[in-house]
C-alpha cells in the first residue's frame, strides 16, 4: 500500500534536529515509508534525500503551548499538522513540546466529527505480554464521564489496531475494585461504562475497575482515566522504572567482578530492558483529531524515531481514523 | 523512656495471626518496647508471654469499613483503637482492612482538635535516600484545598518526627511545575501553600509543584495529593516495582551460570533490594487523629511488624500527635 509521506517535525524534541533527520532516514530506508522532514533547512544538516517543508519557526519544549501555536505560524509543529490537513501528509510525529503538539493538532486537522476531547493513549510496558493503553495521560485535566466514555471507545479501537487485540478488555483506574470506590468522577463515569451500548462496534469488554498496581500486567489492555491522574500515574512509573534501572546499573558497574556477572546475565535481563525502554514503545498517539498524530518522547533518539514513524505508517495503513470516526459516531446519525 | 504498650491487632492481616504474634513477640524483646496482642486468645499460640487483650471478632480484609466497625464492636481493630482512647496502650498497629483501621481510629480515637480529615502518610522509598511522605495515599478520595494545606502540616510534623528532616522540603503533585498546571483543586492549593502562613512552628518550605517521577527522588520531603490520586501514584509505583522485581529474579535464576552470576551481584544489590522491600518501610500513618495509628500493608511478615511497632514506639516517645496538635492549632487559638 502506497501511503502519503509521514510528517516529521525535524525541529523538536532534546535531540532535535541531528537524532530526528537521523531517524527520519532510517525510517524511509528500512520501513520503506516515505518521509516529509518539517523544519529549518540550512539546520537539518544531510537530509539523505528526504523531502523538506521548510518551516522558519521552532516553538519550544517549555513555550505556552496555546499562545506558541497562535503566535508561531511557521512553526514545524504547525506546518506539520497543516502537511496532513491539505492531504500533503498522512500523518504527523514530533517529539517536540507536547502541548503544542496537542494544540496544533487540534487546531489544523480538527476534531473527529463527535468526539468531545482528543485524549493521549500511551502504550504501558507489560514484560512478556502486550502493552497497557493508558488514556487520558495528559491532554485533559478535567474530565466529565462522558467524555471518559469516548476515552473508552477510542482506546478500544487503538489497542486493536496497534495491537491486534480483537475484544479490548477495558478497565476503568480507580482505587479498588468494588463499583462504590473512587471519587464522583470515577463512580458515574463505572455506570456509564456498565452499559454495554458505548462498546458500539469496538469489540470492547468492560471489566471493571483496576488499580495503579495493574498497569504493567495483562489485567486490562485499556486502562481509562482523566489526564490529571493518567499523566501522574503515567509519570510515577517513568520515576521509578528510571530510579531502578540507574540503581541496577550502578551495583552491575560497582567492580570488576560485577561488570564480569552482569555480562553473564546480560542476555536475560536484555530483552526486558528492551521492553521497558521508552525508545521501543514508539510514542503516544493523540486519539480524537482528524488525522494521525504521533506524540514521542522528548528525550527521543534516532532509535525512537524510526519506531515512532513505524507507529505512525501503521495507524495509517489501519485506517484508525476512519474506525475511530465509526466508533464514537452519536448513535442517531 | 517507658511507655504504654502498643497495641496490636493480632488478627489483622494476610498473614494473621501466626507472623503478627511472631512480629510482636520478637519486637518486645528486641525493642524493649511493651506490646498487647488483640485477638481471640484460642487462636494466637503461643503469645511469649505478651499481655492479651480479648476481642471475640475480626473484621475481615475485605469488609466493608463503615458498617463492619459500626456492627462489630468486640472486634480486634474497634478494641485495639479504645486501648489507646483508654489510656491502657499508647498507640495501634494493624496490618489489616485499612479502611476498617482508619474507621476504628477515628470513631474511637476522634480526631485532633482542628483537623478537617485525617490523611494516610506513606514512606515512598528512595534509593540511598531518605523516603518521601506521600499524603494523602487513601484515606479520602476528594479533598478541598483547605484539607490539603493541613495535610502539608501534618506531612512536614511526620518527616520531622520520623526523619528528622528540621526544614520538610513541602510540595505538591501536579503534571507540571507551573502553577498554572493541574486540575482546579491543585490550582487553588498552589495558591494557599504558595503563602508561607501556613508552615507555622514545622520549619516546612514549600519548593512548588512536582511530578510523579520525582516521588523516588530527594525533590521533596513530603508530597501533597488528595486521597485518589495519592493511591493511584502508590499503587502504580508498588505495581511498578513488584513487576521488576519479579522479572529481575526470574532472569538471576534463568540458568545454573546465572545463578552463580547473580550471587556476585548479590552485594550491591542487596541493599537496593532492602530499601525498596514494602517490609523494611514500617507502615503508613494515619495522620490526624488523636493517637498513633500505624498502617501496616496487608501481607506483612513478622519483619514487617517489627519494623511497624518500632515507628509506633518512635513516634509515641517523639510526642508526634502532641507536635501534630500544635502544627494544625487554629491561629485564633
Amino acid at each position: 500500500m502506497t501511503i502519503l509521506p509521514i510528517a516529521v517535525d525535524a525541529m523538536g524534541g532534546d535531540k532535535a534536529p541531528a537524532e530526528i533527520v537521523a531517524g527520519a532516514i532510517r525510517a524511509s530506508q528500512e520501513l520503506e515509508v516515505p518521509v516529509l522532514l518539517v523544519g529549518r533547512p540550512d539546520e537539518l544538516g544531510d537530509t539523505g534525500g528526504l523531502e523538506v517543508l521548510e518551516a522558519s519557526e521552532v516553538i519550544a519544549m517549555d513555550a505556552d503551548p496555546a499562545s506558541s501555536v497562535r503566535t508561531m505560524k511557521d512553526s514545524s509543529l504547525v506546518r506539520a499538522a497543516e502537511a496532513v490537513r491539505d492531504g500533503r501528509a498522512s500523518a504527523m510525529v514530533s517529539a517536540g513540546n507536547t502541548g503544542a503538539t496537542m494544540a496544533s493538532a487540534l487546531l489544523r486537522m480538527g476534531r473527529i466529527k463527535g468526539v468531545q476531547r482528543p485524549a493521549i493513549a500511551t502504550p504501558i510496558p507489560v514484560p512478556g505480554g502486550t502493552p497497557t493503553v493508558l488514556l487520558d495521560a495528559g491532554a485533559n485535566a478535567e474530565c466529565s464521564p462522558e467524555w471518559l466514555v469516548q476515552f473508552a471507545q477510542m482506546g478500544a479501537v487503538f489497542a486493536r489496531s496497534r495491537y491486534g487485540i480483537e475484544a479490548p478488555k477495558v478497565a476503568l483506574l480507580s482505587i479498588g475494585e468494588e463499583s462504590s470506590k473512587g471519587n464522583p468522577l470515577v463512580k458515574e463515569t463505572h455506570k456509564l461504562l456498565a452499559e454495554t451500548a458505548w462498546t458500539g462496534g469496538t469489540g470492547a469488554r468492560f471489566i471493571g475497575n483496576v488499580e495503579g498496581r495493574d498497569l504493567m500486567t495483562d489485567e486490562a489492555d485499556v486502562v481509562v482515566t482523566d489526564g490529571f491522574t493518567g499523566n501522574v500515574a503515567l509519570k510515577t512509573l517513568e520515576g521509578a522504572l528510571r530510579t531502578i534501572v540507574a540503581n541496577l546499573l550502578g551495583a552491575f558497574d560497582a567492580s570488576e567482578e560485577t561488570r564480569a556477572a552482569s555480562a553473564v546475565l546480560w542476555p536475560a535481563l536484555g530483552p526486558l530492558y528492551a521492553q521497558l525502554d521508552p525508545e521501543n514503545t514508539g510514542g503516544a498517539m493523540l486519539l480524537g483529531v482528524d488525522g494521525v498524530c504521533i506524540i514521542s518522547h522528548g528525550s527521543s533518539s534516532s532509535v525512537a524515531m524510526v519506531n515512532a514513524i513505524r507507529v505512525a505508517r501503521d495507524m495509517v495503513v489501519g485506517e484508525v481514523v476512519e474506525h475511530l470516526r465509526v466508533a464514537v459516531r452519536p448513535a442517531e446519525d
